[in-house]
């Protein structure tokens, strides 16, 4: 059975995004990729951290757990709200449109919930 | 399948609410009413936001949720510990005798656990 | 059906462990030890949280809690990033190797999911 977990991050807390990044790596060590589903979601202000311009410490880590299959999901309405676009986020966020119904279905869909 | 969700605010934090009023909203724009169970459960010393004295800001957005078939569900034991008559809060909250039993049970029943 | 939950801290913060002791005390008057299952996972600063130096207040309680079936799980990645040694702990507790593995599985067992 795949080892299949949320992340769920919504303030302007860097450390939460920090907490949640270490956490899937420490986690992508023990399961291999091909036997987890993991994904990020991003809802609230939260959103503003995936903005290329704030994320320089970080970014490459993003990519890189996205290259091992990581799914960083990003809420429209909350884009929409604080006026970023889409194309202002680090290249491989995914954008929902609300993050609310989104983190709802992952854990209808087995996913365990984590907040950082 | 329903789309049910429990939301967990357990401190005397404003914001926390707010956040759970706004994916409240978000959430039935998208689901409609009839095929959501949407729950909030206080517990701790956030039962203090729901005080009629406390919450003249979103005591309306409350009651509005409410008629879409929100349950506010309130901590009968953290009311007796800070001292709040049930007579206090906003009327359409309906107090339970243990958050925390009431909050395991609505996710042993399928409900999604979100805490903003 | 056992009435399953795991509660998760993960920050420095004594707050959000003396909330999860609370909720603990309260489900076990409701709920008979025997008929449940209930962890607490601590990963990240919040292992220094149970340290026997720092936690005189509540160690009590831990080991009261304990002696009634609570497992208390502290992440070892966490203890060797800040260089803690399990005998640093207080008694009861159990290192488990990578906390989040626990946080997921657990829920993937069928326990609810608390943040304090």
């Amino acid at each position: 059975m795949k080892t299949k977990v949320v992340f769920h991050v919504n303030r302007d807390d860097q450390e939460s995004l920090l907490i949640a990044l270490g956490n899937m790596e420490n986690l992508l060590k023990v399961v291999p990729p091909e036997e987890a589903g993991v994904y990020l979601l991003s809802n609230g202000k939260s959103v503003k951290l995936f903005q290329r311009d704030r994320a320089s410490e970080y970014a490459s880590t993003v990519k890189s757990l996205s290259e091992k299959g990581v799914h960083f999901l990003v809420c429209n309405n909350s884009l929409n709200k604080f006026g970023i676009k889409p194309d202002e986020l680090i290249e491989v966020c995914e954008v929902v449109p609300a993050g609310i119904v989104e983190l709802i279905k992952l854990q209808s869909e087995g996913c365990a919930y984590v907040k950082p």
